[in-house]
């Protein structure tokens, strides 16, 4: 693409033929291929021969074409209030991953239990960019944009039932945020979290990037 | 009222013909009373002799007629995240104080500023009932929800733009909290929030309460 | 926890996997646990050795690891308005079992035929603190709220259709009750109910909670 | 009209010239006229000719040119819950009265103090139609319906603030009550309520209603 | 019930098992019983005891325990836009022939052939009360108060897609209509909106009904 | 503008200095401009020199510079519900006379009132365009949708209370709209609706607009 | 129809017994007929008879009886943002081609890929009308409506998540657009988007259209 | 504050006595001062020793204690749609200003007029942090989303009417933007897209910020 960032193929709503002939075009042209919101379902309705190198995570739906490449020290953290926003976050480290960013993966440290939060803070501050994921009301998202000084990416989940139904509590936390300087995305999006975050570690050396 | 609470009258759609009937009319068979939501305006539209035997307090909007009454120690804190949270929380003050109950106000410790709430948390975990007054994102109910053992009461507040306007996404927050145990009034309603602390502060003599 | 409160495992979004472990190691630490939201397939998808000892519960859909401990004479009034309201208003009576709170489930007593109310308020009344449980349009909580002077914790459920879809109707009856005093918990949240109902009971005896 | 129902005109969005234009022309052709919405200072800039003739309510905002008409007995009750719900419950009144039909106004009877309500049940059961005049949550629509076998039409109005603000809340609980049979009007709309009640009395004789 | 309406059942959120309890014991007693919203899968999971005797009408998805009664000539206009309203509109003429009265049916008449409409508006002005059913955009709600001088009982479905997606653009349309004197009742309950036509229809005669 | 349409200015959120400055900048090259939104007091807070030559359109809020241009013959028919949508449907008629065509409006024939529709419906007919204009439930767009083969562009004005405040309600009924070919813009944008009407009478000379 | 549109059969809430009916009923009288919504499932469940002489076509879930007509040369582009919205693209293709107008599909030109668009905007340019298809944000119909002079009719679909779920998203940006003239219908309404074009074709000689 | 930004006061709900003293208090200590969201009436309630000092701008209603800093070259580019959203985009300016960071203010490059855009791209192309400012549908998030590599902070203004009111319409696009890596801050905020911007580019030197 013309923003440097490696496009994916966003698998929701496509048939296993078109992702098949998708999988087999990147195959051809011998190009590395990242999958999203692929259920394991879809993943079995493939054929072998689109299975078949096709690195396939089913915790966060994510599979990769074209190997692994080499990654970076940790610059971003990825920080998860519950379980349950774990396939979210994952989702966050392997866009990272596939693009060649180590990322540190903090979990189960929702403000429920603060002593939790502050025994890792420091490895959290020591990142660059933070990528901070929650569900239910997001307090997470306003604790942690006071303690870091590094942007702080607000990745609100659909975890929640009644008022918290879909993810749309934890999104208006993070945009009614008092904390300044806290950016959101959408509700599950942990994939354009990562691009972000791509995007803000590209920060320091505009010039080579491409169009 | 048959519940034990002395009625308080909601001055917000009375004409200044209705309150000062209302006052007049305690007055004359010698009761206390509580006027909440009482903007200056309506007080200062009241006739002299309505005006007269009302103590007023322009920050909460309420006013009190028959003198005040001793005040037991302070058994309820009633916390405060930012400045413009005030009016609420003090709304709330007002009406355990006219009740005999002393209020211990902590103000200004939203969630932003995590050590500042850190530095009063003994005082506050020293209290048999806390209410919590928060808008835009409404983090400190669940912070507080993780660190005290009594009942918090949250009360949203309409303090807020954008996505927060009107206290919705402060509300959300509190219902949607992960903190167990954290309970909720309507938006800016501390008068509600002080009643069922009263009710709470009663639940150890459930007997001597008359219908 | 820190708040005095056994914390619970919400079963919803884990894989049997996940659960099975949690449960195997509550075990080999000889600890209590309750478990809340753990749909009868999820119950029966657990291996043999973790399903024993688990006292299920279908209609709440929890489960206790740990036995039963002796329970207190009843200070807690569960109410529920209907039939469909019950497995909340259970979840609510099975999480105060497990903390050694025997509760009164008085059930069926919907605004609709109010006599059915009356005829067992005093019951009510002797309670000190009192649950309801309603969905539709959840009038139950304004009609008791004005008739007990004990605390009451409104739980909306999502029973109902078209405009109560989701419990949403219920809900804003709660908050926005003309009955001083009534506070609220999410829809379908009778564990939260119950975890602000202990820390209301304990109200009385501040002192003894650690955290 | 071709309802059997004379038309009103919604004052709200005219401007001073086209009421009075209005007014005019009704005198001209000898037509009684009844006027809703008209605010205080829409009708003090009404010029003399237009307002003399006009009987004035300030507290409904109604005007009726064209004097009295002889009322029947009442058959139908109208019921507020509150002081702030009397505006609209007026317009009802005045809406019936200019249609030849007396109502009997029972105020005051909202669902905190069940006790009132109670007191004057009889009163409300001799009626041939009830309309339900409640703001904030609502509730007095399904204790009414539980209670009465006339039909209920409820009228929702916009008295309340944060769920309540608007009306919506008390709106949804008409539609989700669960007391079979009662029917709901739009939020404030006394009038179109009134009109409903002078259908349903009209039910016993529909063979002399003209179009 | 108090009100004179037979009290139905409401079988949505009912296991088989409660419903077999419930029709056992109405047919120990000897009575007749309604029940609503029974799904074809709920009725055949009901044991042979159970389905025998009861009248089962698919397309409503009601049944009829106890037989049927004599009908009273047609008062009652039950009229249906489109073919998918159907269902609701037979759950409201089960509901009034279950209480002895006739219903005239009259379908696919919505307001975008309106001719259709016009062909049959004598045969619905001949009744003294009219159920309107109408999903979409609920146009025909105001077609009808505006041609027809008896009460126009709103009923909104939820079918629609997109913005009218669950029924909420017809209920609004019922609510705002311009025609004065439509009431409404909850999206697709066809049996309240049956229940408020009979409660109409006693209108005339309100001294013989019991509470 | 490279659409073809003399492009307008919205003067809501501009001051009186960007207006002057907008008018003189447009005088000085001797181009014609539209103004939309354009209250008497932002008309009258003008200087002299940007009032005149200006023609000043109250009802509408709309203003011409540049003087008038002949007009051909009405292609395109204004149909207005009611006189609290003549503002907008007056703007739309402005614009359309901008632009070279006659309109003709068609005002106070809401379908509450369906004969004085049926009464003109061929005056609308011979028209090419329609603009409908309605407010409270835009009942009129389907109806109007069903008896006309030309286009039929729906404008949702915000006249309306309760659940129609804002012009919501009409909006979702131009949408979901069970007449199709029936289309929509956003609420009372009636300069937006003619823009779409100018549009569609181009249609039949798509090679002669340049870009 | 009395508008010139052929009437269309909405499937989605009819049985296969009902459809097959109208299949039936249409066959013996020689009409032609298009079937909107059918589902790959429910054309599987349609007797053999029902399913012979229909043409069906799964992507769109489209069927038509009848045989296919002479096409006139391409006048309407349908534009679609991405794969995804290629079902309801289609329904509109599908639709256009019944009524005997071939369409021009230019698909996969969303606009985070801009030049893809451009590359293929001047074909657009050449046609009569424009119907687009977005999901998500909706930024496709702003675009186009800036570039082309034809009228822009816009399709909001449903594809998306989180905010975007249901389409309600690329809606408001169609309504919101600040390029004048773009008009809307409903989310995912193809077929609508095509009558109205069918409708803005028709209006360079409404003479021929009858009623 | 921990973060590395200085705080900043946001006036909107506070007094003229609260803000001279604020003012007043960072005086005696010789401390920079931000003062956002100042209405023009608020800084002229300020006694004079407030206002001196003060260096206001009503455009964006800042004003700035303690003079102006060095400004670093402009590494941000701050791009605003229509004239309407400049009080935001300056809002922004302002913030960095302060902070000593120069920004590029791009103005009046909406995407109804696409080739304005396009002449400025390469400007913006050349920063390193892109904020971009729209209301009404929020197109130009997308555009400029899928043009740059830079992160872009998108800020949805309040700016537009009917859908569009609010604010909500445009923050909806910017969340679901099929361009990866924009990311959004709350309605209006654009003191928070600026934090957000200084956070940004501090990541490449993340060691040297304190807490
Ligand atoms: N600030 C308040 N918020 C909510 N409810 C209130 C408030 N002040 C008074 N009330 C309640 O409103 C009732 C007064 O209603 P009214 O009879 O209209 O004066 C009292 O009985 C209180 O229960
Ligand atoms: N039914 C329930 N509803 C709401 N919260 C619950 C429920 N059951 C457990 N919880 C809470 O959710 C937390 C468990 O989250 P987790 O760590 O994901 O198991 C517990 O600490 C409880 O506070
Ligand atoms: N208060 C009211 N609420 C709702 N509808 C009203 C009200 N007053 C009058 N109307 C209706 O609005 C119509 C008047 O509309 P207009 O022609 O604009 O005066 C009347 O025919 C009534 O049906
Ligand atoms: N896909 C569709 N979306 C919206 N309306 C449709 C669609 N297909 C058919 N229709 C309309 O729905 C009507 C058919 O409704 P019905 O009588 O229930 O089959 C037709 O007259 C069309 O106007
Ligand atoms: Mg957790
Ligand atoms: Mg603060
Ligand atoms: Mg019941
Ligand atoms: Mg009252
Ligand atoms: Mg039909
Ligand atoms: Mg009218
Ligand atoms: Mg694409
Ligand atoms: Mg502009």
């Amino acid at each position: 693409t013309r923003t440097g960032l490696p496009e994916a193929v966003l698998c929701g709503a496509k048939s296993a033929g078109q992702l098949a002939d998708i999988v087999a075009a990147a195959r051809a042209r011998g190009a590395r291929l990242l999958l999203t919101r692929l259920e394991p379902a879809s993943f079995a309705a493939l054929d072998e021969t689109a299975r078949a190198g096709l690195a396939y995570d089913p915790l966060s739906r994510t599979a990769v074409l074209g190997g692994e490449v080499a990654l970076a020290e940790a610059h971003v953290a990825v920080v998860a209030a519950g379980t349950s926003d774990l396939p979210v976050a994952r989702e966050a480290v392997q866009t990272l991953a596939f693009n060649g960013q180590d990322a540190r993966l903090i979990a189960d440290v929702g403000v429920a239990g603060l002593w939790r939060l502050m025994e890792r803070i420091e490895e959290i501050r020591a990142c660059r960019v933070v990528i901070a994921v929650a569900g239910m009301e997001g307090a997470l998202f306003s604790v942690l944009g006071g303690l870091v000084s590094a942007p702080v990416i607000a990745v609100p989940t659909s975890v929640g039932y009644g008022v918290a139904e879909g993810g749309r509590a934890a999104l208006t936390s993070a945009l009614a945020s008092c904390a300044p300087g806290v950016v959101a995305v959408n509700i599950d999006n942990g994939y354009g979290a990562a691009c972000a975050a791509l995007k803000m570690l590209g920060v320091a050396a505009p010039g080579d990037r491409g169009a």
